[in-house]
This record gives structure tokens, sequence and C-alpha cells, in this order.
């Protein structure tokens, strides 16, 4: 294979202007056009109105395949599940197992407590009852997703589990896929991808049920179609906001340069938007590791994609590692690798990022698919104000409170006080008036 | 005072047409206008460009009030405080230390897992940096608002939680604002209203900070301007999906008719579109709260306004109260009151409302000021699908993870197997290559 390799040069921090810095720490650019914002709205309004008929109609026409309804019966998953090879079963089971276990480990306690004698308040966690997961289709098969979404809602119990993703050229989903969903006990499982999927599980259709609220990666109109639905009047909510994939790494001289370059590169395949930064206080380091990433490069199979994603990456000289954390901590990656010896005094220092990868010995990849974490995390810089996926996103909280008649005698005053401050009498009277009762004079008494 | 009182005429479920049901659980359509929407994006355009310029001059066309400065320095702010009148820092202590003690217990803890030998992982809770409150201005002071957003971004230790809040005739806020801003430490203070706070609050002035999540209520604007900030590419985080007020009582023939109407008055007085139901399977229970509606509305303040709101709401008889708790469940109410002797069997039925009052002496307004659950509330239908605000909104969950030499030789094969399946080369080398390596010999030799 001939490739021009592109590199980006390496960068001393204290030497670049405050331009080059903000350079260095950009993103790519978001703009979803008016023309896509319209095609999205076409679509979720014709299958507003055309149900089932409208998503066959946007499959053929956007997946090449022409099904006879949108439903995979779940005898059909289970079958098709059982055609996966031993080894990819072994890897789905093992994943399984660690996500399920550390997803566990994340269950919610109610939460109760008398605050003022007689008066009780509790927090109480009801899972949400109907889910809808989307598996994003294309080239490859994504059963690790299938994974991340579908183990929390599993172990939340919500009641209705609805996978949906595109067919196959077969009409059907993967082995993995399909085994993966059994393995989550999805309750039912469905063919249909882009704005016309999310679309479907929102409004639901005469096959698929609407769901209070959608999970799930997709591409530039999965992401729009989302977003629509989510701002419709009694729309189901949405995981996370969408953004390209992001590594950001931390390397001192201990670090092993064809590790570093192994996961910038993991990262890099992703898409050409994706976006790795290696930060070291070593030249030597970041030499030794751009010298790997020329040499692991040139044989990968998606080496155009991840040449596109180095060329607009950056690799940065730092002055020290309080330097580098600094930076990780301005840039809020979604994925942050440290490679050090010494972790530990940096960890407390670093909480911006959507996940953290400890140690010369902790993949990306690991976190992708199986030490137990989940893989759907912020990026674009949203790791400062959103939330890695986790079990709580499964959960709503509502509260409940008791107030005995002794306990409105005490806390009366303060409800009519702050009523009267606030203009609002009505407020104030529903408190007076079972004061002033002779039904309370009567229950006071008991 | 002459004032055609207007109550809905009781309506039998049973007897009602599926058209019927439909349109008395109907909310008010909240239509957000071409444009409203385009009001609020030039808004938001000036405030980018013009920053605290752009505040000034849409706080005195809007507010009618000519500023210097959009802040009012903590020193002033410590300086109205004392004003506030004896009874009114009595009331806000008081509902002060409920809701603290209540969101303290909310405290969330760290997880942490060894989920397969040398495989560690972990789950944290950084608190959000930056936090801005918006306290909605208007006709009265608003205090109770300051202590449910307050409160807990200063149990979490919120770096920086800015207040903002449109002022009043004299450029300032009110003294009961201003003790209660006190209390809960907030760390700057700003006056603005409106989409021009929100902007200001999202995209940062000369005066005042960009954070990095947005909470409380609001008009139209406000509303408007939160969605289309969140929407932007890095934008904040936004709280909750907004709508108007809404109460849901079950009463049964044990209820107070008065209290019941006193309830629903002091929903109905938020707004003309607030909306109140009232189930029963007690006819007599319905007649009873009708006439006691009429006889409280008489001689309130703002009967107009409540009576607009009564005016579209619904009193339903229910064959029996599985029939009401059905309904409930199907509407999903802000606030649920449960009016009737024996709450208990009911409660494990009834999740979806923003926050349930529990028994003849929990008045809603109880819960709006002072027992200590929050009063930001899903309304419209979102208590299906969104949170009650509590201490975790003020959290960002993030996940760290650790693997040694021997926990990836255990866990390998899995991130390779599913990473060919996945036809991800670059992240199954990021394993296989650290397992080749003569450093894992080495590291694994020790």
């Amino acid at each position: 294979m001939s490739m021009n390799i592109q590199l980006p040069a390496p960068v001393t921090w204290q030497e670049a202007s405050s331009e080059t810095r903000a350079k260095l720490l950009s993103r790519p650019v978001q703009a979803v056009s008016a023309a896509l914002r319209e095609q999205v709205a076409a679509i979720i309004d014709k299958v507003a109105s055309e149900g089932d008929a409208a998503l066959l109609e946007l499959t053929a026409r956007f997946d090449g395949v022409r099904l006879q309804s949108p439903e995979l019966s779940m005898d059909k998953v289970a079958e098709i599940a059982e055609q996966a090879p031993a080894r990819v079963k072994a890897a789905i089971d093992q994943a399984y197992n660690n996500i399920r276990a550390f997803h566990l480990a994340q269950k919610p306690s109610d939460v109760a407590l008398e605050t003022m004698p007689g008066v009780y308040c509790e927090q109480k966690f009801a899972a949400l009852a109907r889910v809808g997961l989307y598996i994003p289709g294309g080239s490859a098969s994504l059963p690790s997703t299938v994974l991340m979404l579908g183990v929390p809602a599993q172990i939340a119990e919500c009641s209705e589990r609805v996978l949906i993703s595109p067919p196959n050229p077969q009409g059907e989903l993967t082995p993995a896929i399909c085994y993966a969903a059994i393995k989550c006990g999805v309750t039912g499982v469905y063919l249909g991808g882009g704005a016309q999927a999310v679309a479907a599980l929102a409004l639901g259709t005469e096959s698929i049920p609407a769901v209070d609220k959608i999970f799930g990666p997709g591409n530039s109109y999965v992401t729009e179609a989302k977003q629509q639905v989510s701002q419709r009047a009694g729309g189901p909510a949405i995981d996370l906001p969408a953004g390209p994939s992001e590594l950001l790494v931390i390397a001192d001289d201990s670090a092993e340069p064809a590790f570093v370059a192994a996961d910038l590169l993991s990262q890099a395949e992703h898409g050409p938007d994706s976006q790795v930064i290696l930060l070291s206080p070593s030249a030597a380091m970041i030499a030794a590791v751009r010298e790997a990433l020329a040499k692991q490069l040139a044989t990968l199979p998606r080496a155009e994609i991840t040449n596109q994603a180095l060329a607009s990456s950056s690799l940065i000289l730092t002055q020290d590692l309080a330097e580098a954390v600094a930076i990780s901590e301005t840039y809020a990656p979604e994925h942050l690798s440290l490679q050090l010896d010494d972790c530990e005094p940096w960890l407390p220092k670093l909480t911006r990022a959507g996940s953290i990868f400890v140690g010369h010995y902790t993949p990306e990849s690991g976190g992708d698919y199986a030490t137990g974490t989940n893989h759907v995390l912020p990026t674009y810089g949203f790791a400062r104000n959103y939330s890695s996926l986790g079990l709580l996103d499964f959960y709503r909280r509502y509260t409940v409170q008791t107030v005995s008649p002794e306990g409105l005698a005490d806390l009366g005053n303060t409800i009519v006080d702050l009523a009267a401050e606030e203009a609002l009498d009505a407020h104030l009277r529903a408190v007076s008036l079972r004061l002033e009762s002779t039904r309370f004079q009567r229950d006071t008494q008991k």
C-alpha cells in the first residue's frame, strides 16, 4: 500500500501562542446543515403519519433491503444467535459478565428521612418503563453497543427493552448482535436505521412501541433525529449529546511508545473526524511515539481513515506532568489514558473525562469492550457537564412526602410566611385552612 | 368582586368516550412560535457579540431598569439580606434546614469493583464546577426557588454558583432573595432576566462567568433560550424540560372537601395554563369539593387567573380507587396528592409523578416550600421519563479502570475477539501488541 502518511509536527506548549493553543485543542466543527435538519424533520413527519409503511419504504431506500415487516421475531433472533462462532459467544459472555457486575454495583438506594418531627421525605428510584436501544449498522456488527445499552436496561428491569438496528443485506442482524440481544433479554428486535428508526422509537408504529427514552450512538441523521424528537412536547428523553470520538494520552518517559501509538491509532480508526492528542513532558517520548505511529499505521486495514484523523490531531510537549494534567482538564476528553509508572498522584486532579484508563496495561479498547465500564461517554467537551452512561440513566427519581397533623402544626408557619412573601395566597390558605379546621382539632387530640 | 365562576362539570370516566377521556387528560398546547424562536435566537446572538452591553440594554428595555453593571456585589447582597423581616428570615432558615437535610441524605457514593482478577473499575462522582441558577422575577419575590437550586449546589460544593434574576424597580433584588442567596453561599449575584440572562450564563460576559449547567424555571423566553443554548456545540446542560404546573388529587370519602379544594386552588393560582385534576370514586366528594372550590375561589386575590385555570381542569368520577390510580399513572402528573385515610396500599403502584403528597395533612404547598423535597419537578407528562431535581443533578459521573498485566493476560482474548467481530483492527492490536511485547514478559515475571 502506498500512502502519504501525515503525522502532525510536535508543538511545545510553552512556546505556542494562545491562537495556536486554541487550535491544538479545537474540535472538528459539528455543523448541522439546514438541509439535513429539514430532511430529518420530513422523515419524522413521514413516520408519524404513515408508521410501518414509512419505515419499510425508507429502509428499502437507504439500506437497500425490502422487508415484509420491521419486526425480527424473538424466535428468529434466538435462531440467528445460535450461528455465532464459539469464540464470539465466549467473548460476549465474558464482556457481559464484567459489564453486568460493574453496573449491578451502581444500583441506587431509596432515601428516607424525617426532616422534622412528623415530616417524612423520601426519594425513590423507578426504572424507566420503555427504553429504545439504537444499534448502528453499516460495515461492521456492533455487539458491544448492544451490551452497553442492554445490560443496564436489564438490571434496571425496564419492562420494555426494544432494540432497533439497520438490517444486513439478508434482512436480518448479525449472529453476534442477536446473541448479545438474547443475553440482555431485550423484549423486541426491529429492523431500521437512521432518522426513521429514531422516529419509530419516539412515536411508535403499528409494530414498534413508542419508548420513554432513546439510547445509542449513530451518524448525523440519528443524532439530529434524537435531538428533534426529544424537543417535541411529551417527546422521549435521550441519553447524551453526540460528537466524534476522542482520546487524550498523557505519557512520560516510563511509557512504551508502541503502546501509546497503538492506543492513539485505535481511537483514530473510528473515523476521519476522530481526534487524538498526546501530551508528554518528554521530547524523546513524543519522537518515539511518532515513529511507532508511522510504523503501525502502514499495516492497518483502515489506514486511510486513520491517517486522516491523525492529520488533524496534536502531539504536545509540556513543561511537566502538571501542565499536561491542566491541559487535559481544559480539553475534557471522552477517553483519557495515563501511561505513567505513577498515576496515583494525578488521579484526584483529573475528573473531566468520560472514562480514564490507568497505566501501561489498560488499553482504551479494553473499556470499549470488556473491562466492565460503559463505552457510551460524553465527547466534544461535554465531559465537563454530562455523565458517562451508567445504570442511573435507566431510572427516574421521584419524591414522596408525608406530613402528620403534628408535623403540619410545627411546619405550618414556615409555609405560611414563605407563601405570603411570594404573594401566593391559595398556597398559604391550603395550610391555614387545615390548621384552623375542626378536623385538625379532632385529629391532633387522638 | 363580581366574577363568573367557571367550574368544570364532573365527568364519569366509565361513561366517557375515548375522545372525551383524551380531552380530560390533555395538556394545554405548548406551541413555540417561529417568531419567539427567532427573537430568542437574536437575543442570544446579541449577548454573544456585545456581552454586558447587550444585557444592560435588554434589561433597560424589558425590565425598565437602567443599571451601571449587571453585578450585585456580595457585600450589597448581604446588606440587602439584613432588611428581610424576622418572620421571613425564620421561615427561610427552617425551609433551608429541611431542604438541606433531605438533599444531604442524597449524597452519592463512588463505586469500586474488581470485575475480574486484575481488572479494577470505578465510577466516580464529581461536582459540576460552574452552575447558573435562574430565579424568575415578575410580580413576586421567589426565595423558595433560590433554596431549591442553591442548597444542592452548596452541598455538592460546585465551585462557582452564580445566581441571576431580573432586578426590581430599585435595580436590586428583594431582601428575601438576598437572604436565601447568602444562606446558600452563592458565589455571585447578577441582575437580568429572560433569554438575555440565560444567554449570559451560557456564553459568559465581561462580568458573568459562563457556566456548565443552567437550572431554574422561567417564562417561555427563558425556556426557549435554555433549549437553544443547550443545543449549541459545547453548550451548557440544562435541568429539565419545562411546562405549566399541574396537580392531580385522588380523594375518597375520607377526604376533607375544603382541604382538597384548597390544594386544587393553590395549584391553579400559578397561572391560567396550570392544570388541576380531581379523581374520586365518590360523587358526593366531588360535589362537595366543587362547592368548596366556589366558596374559596371567591375570596382569593388571584381569583381571575385561578378561575381561568379551573375552567380547563377536570373533575372525574372513577369506578374505584384502582381506576383512579391507573388514570394517574397514564397522566403522570407533576404533583400527586393522595387524600385517603389509607394510602399505603396504593403507593407502590404510583411511581409516575414528580412528587407525591400523602394524606390529609400534606398540602402541596408544603413541598413547594419546606418539607425538604425539591419543587423543581417534571411536568407536562415528563414525569414518565425525567427525574425530579435532586442532589445528583449537580454532579457528573465518570469512570476509571486499571488493568494489571495479569488482568490483561486474562481479558485480552475477549477484547481481541470482539474487536475482530467489529472489524476494528487497531483496537485489536492495542491488546495483542501489548501481550506480545518483551515488556509484558518482563512485567509479568516480576
